[in-house]
């Protein structure tokens, strides 16, 4: 179950780097949690795209996945030239390297639930 | 052996939040990476006991742990008051409250590896 979850996670950001979103429907429930904030699938997707829009090079690079149960907890880094207002942050052409740490949990196999926290000081330092 | 790591884990946290420092020999290798940083067993000792001077009622609440094979992740969340300067800010008396997702490899039963994020810009915000 635990390598089964793991796969499971990697098949989801492999979608989000492959940039078919359709396919989180696999993925994602159709409500979930994020950093406590209810929402539907359809605005985690919104979400996402909007990041990809401001940085077209994104990639989800899963430095370190642990899986357990029905959680995961996965350090991605991001090496991407952000070429539009993200995350509040305005790029300024500079090729960027940060970390976002992780936690989902999920429920019938889809993400429930996520809570993230991303390395906003690292952004705001290269950015200086 | 999952289950031990977790287990093990907690142990590591209860003896921070009960102040036993010298008990961190018991949990933590005589050398270790913290965000890439080679440091001493020693000098992580320090930087704790620097925290818990700076803020006399930090608490290490472990809200998620994601334990397999030599991996542990947690999402950690602090609500404590600040005395004297950490982390490179100034304390304003405010009650705090902000979280790390820290991933950690441990060898032989005892932490080798951290990697944390903090969460800096809810510090930054609850300062303001």
């Amino acid at each position: 179950m635990t390598e089964d979850l793991e796969s499971r996670y990697r098949g989801y950001l492999a979608a989000l780097n492959d940039r078919r979103f359709d396919d989180l429907a696999h993925f994602v429930r159709d409500r979930l949690s994020y950093n406590g904030e209810p929402l539907t699938r359809a605005e985690y997707r919104d979400m996402i795209a909007a990041d990809v829009a401001a940085i077209p090079d994104l990639f989800f690079d899963a430095r370190l996945v642990v899986a357990h149960g029905d959680r995961v907890a996965c350090r991605i880094v991001f090496e991407c030239t952000p070429e539009a207002e993200f995350l509040g942050f305005t790029p300024n052409g500079a090729r960027l390297t940060f970390a976002e740490h992780v936690f989902y949990r999920f429920e019938d196999g889809r993400i429930a639930e996520v809570s993230s926290l991303i390395d906003r000081a690292a952004i705001a330092a290269q950015l200086r």
